[in-house]
């Protein structure tokens, strides 16, 4: 690799349904440079989001579209190489929202320091970044578990079911994941101790396989899928449930209106609860729920779950898969 | 009328689908006799609630079906004609689950005893009753309504709409009411001081209809009603919106699979609630609840709303009324 060059992961085109490796296409640009108040980092790790397909659109929903021949906003993990900041120093570990490239430039006020002693510089994407955060506040103040309770995770392999269903655990409840592989929900029971897995690809009714994985009902759905698969376990849900919306990857590639299940009635009759929920909600919390799963990191209680691909070029690909189903874990881009 | 003789109304064919006067068979029966602790009452008025239309079916849901052949449960407000038990005397005004009948024998202690000087008695059976509470806790404790914000209604000519409404104008919403006629409408504008009623039957288009009085989108959605009003109001949430779940009268009678918009995608990208409930869960602040609304009350700051019917004999009617949309505020029968 040529330091002198940055090379740089343009979207190009606004995928309609799912996305294709040519609705990006990889350039090279000069190296840039900080101005005052600014940082050069040299990108370690890049996360793949399939929350990210949503800003692909044309439309203004959660945030505003990514712009069209630019490059790519991600979070990423990096190390300072020149500050122009007293905030950071060279050779720093940083992580923030830099982009689809080998180099990036920032403002040193929006990015957070991490302390490579404490874990893996790359689970500031993961266990201790947004999926880290997402599962934790989704799940212990909406889902609200106490012991003993049956808690529904669908993507269950994915980069926030993992943690979720982990922390389930912890607060002892009966963790059901539903994931897309038989070696997802192998790797579920056997690495992370789920007492129940679904291959919902695999039985012909999921409803059924459902039903006698979650025989006392079901008292917690931490749904990231929607669609048919939520159907199916709001069909279940006991007295006083809580859905945690997460997000509804089964829903991101279509522009079909969503038809199905209206779970109204159910909630109605059951008391139970529906709620979506934004991470930025809990901003002032990041540091306590850190802490938290640093520890329990630390003690062996909580498993970092990541599935690596090579190279800032393979970087479309690594997000593709996430629609294939391809990561167990959070699914990152090993760029230097 | 023959004070020894006591006539009841049966419920003698379950309905499928809308009920009809078939169902319910009235007959005459012999005075019954209250037992130690128990009270002899003379019913006043009668409570007929669509929410008793699930109990109907043989199923069991929110609460056991009613037994066929047998009188009809019901609330009602009555005096008490002889008491064996310390706690009620004779001329007491009572509130209480009775039944569909000119007499009734309960148990002292799951009566509640009403002061006929603080408001008419009648009103025991709806703003300070059950429809009361259910807008209240509902309204405040699942909605959260905050000054400015935009509140729809649906049902909202009804027992618990017109409660539900009236206390959000009082935190300072803008309330916008559905109703299924525009004699319903003009009641909400004229008399309960909404800001916008829409008549579902009449627009073409309720979407639209609904876009125009809701500028500012929905923050709080009050829905007794369910099915394709419901898809229209969860469109034009906003951000954090509250849609509590009172009740889905509009798949009540229906057996059929609830297929509609699924809105989970929406609650997600909006992060927004959609939450049922059961009224006992609030049942140790009832008297805090019934203590303000009495005092909105006898501050001419609410209105009890009231539909009467007169006559035991037309208590069937009066219910049946209720999914033809008839009543405007509670829906009553006047006994003796």
């Amino acid at each position: 690799m040529n330091d002198t060059v940055n090379r740089q992961i343009l979207l190009v085109k606004r995928p309609s349904g799912m996305p294709y490796e040519s609705d990006f296409r990889l350039i090279q640009s000069p190296l840039p440079s900080p101005d005052e108040g600014e940082v050069l980092i040299q990108t370690r790790y890049l996360s793949v989001d399939s929350s990210m397909r949503i800003r692909m659109n044309d439309r203004n929903t959660v945030a505003p579209p990514y712009a069209l021949d630019a490059v790519v906003p991600g979070g990423a993990v990096g190390t300072v190489l020149s500050s122009r900041s007293p905030l950071l120093d060279t050779g720093d570990y940083v992580a923030g929202m830099f982009a689809w490239e080998d180099y990036s430039v920032a403002s040193a006020k929006n990015i957070r320091k991490i302390n490579p002693d404490l874990a893996p510089v790359s689970t500031a994407l993961g266990v201790l970044g947004i999926p880290g955060l997402t599962a934790y506040f989704g799940l212990l103040e909406i889902g609200r578990p106490q012991p003993g309770e049956t808690v529904v995770i669908s993507a269950a392999a994915g980069a926030v079911g993992t943690v979720a269903g982990q922390i389930a655990k912890l607060k002892g409840c009966r963790v059901v994941g539903i994931a897309g592989s038989h070696r997802k929900v192998r790797y579920m029971l056997d690495e992370l101790g789920f007492d129940a897995g679904i291959n919902y690809k695999n039985p012909a009714d999921i409803r059924a396989s459902l039903a006698r994985a979650c025989r006392d009902g079901v008292d917690i759905y931490f749904d990231s899928v929607g669609g048919e698969i939520s159907d199916a376990v709001v069909a279940l849900i006991n007295d006083y449930a809580r859905t945690v919306l997460c997000g509804q990857i089964a829903l991101d590639n279509t522009r079909e209106i969503h038809l199905g299940l209206r779970c109204q009635a159910l909630l109605h009759r059951r008391a139970a609860l529906i709620q979506g929920f934004r991470i930025a909600q809990y901003a002032d919390r990041f540091d306590e729920a850190r802490g938290q799963l640093a520890e329990w990191l630390t003690a062996g209680k909580l498993k970092a779950s990541e599935h690596i691909v090579e190279g800032l070029e393979n970087t479309p690909k690594a997000f593709l898969g996430l629609f294939r189903g391809e990561n167990v874990g959070k699914q990152l881009v090993r760029v230097c």
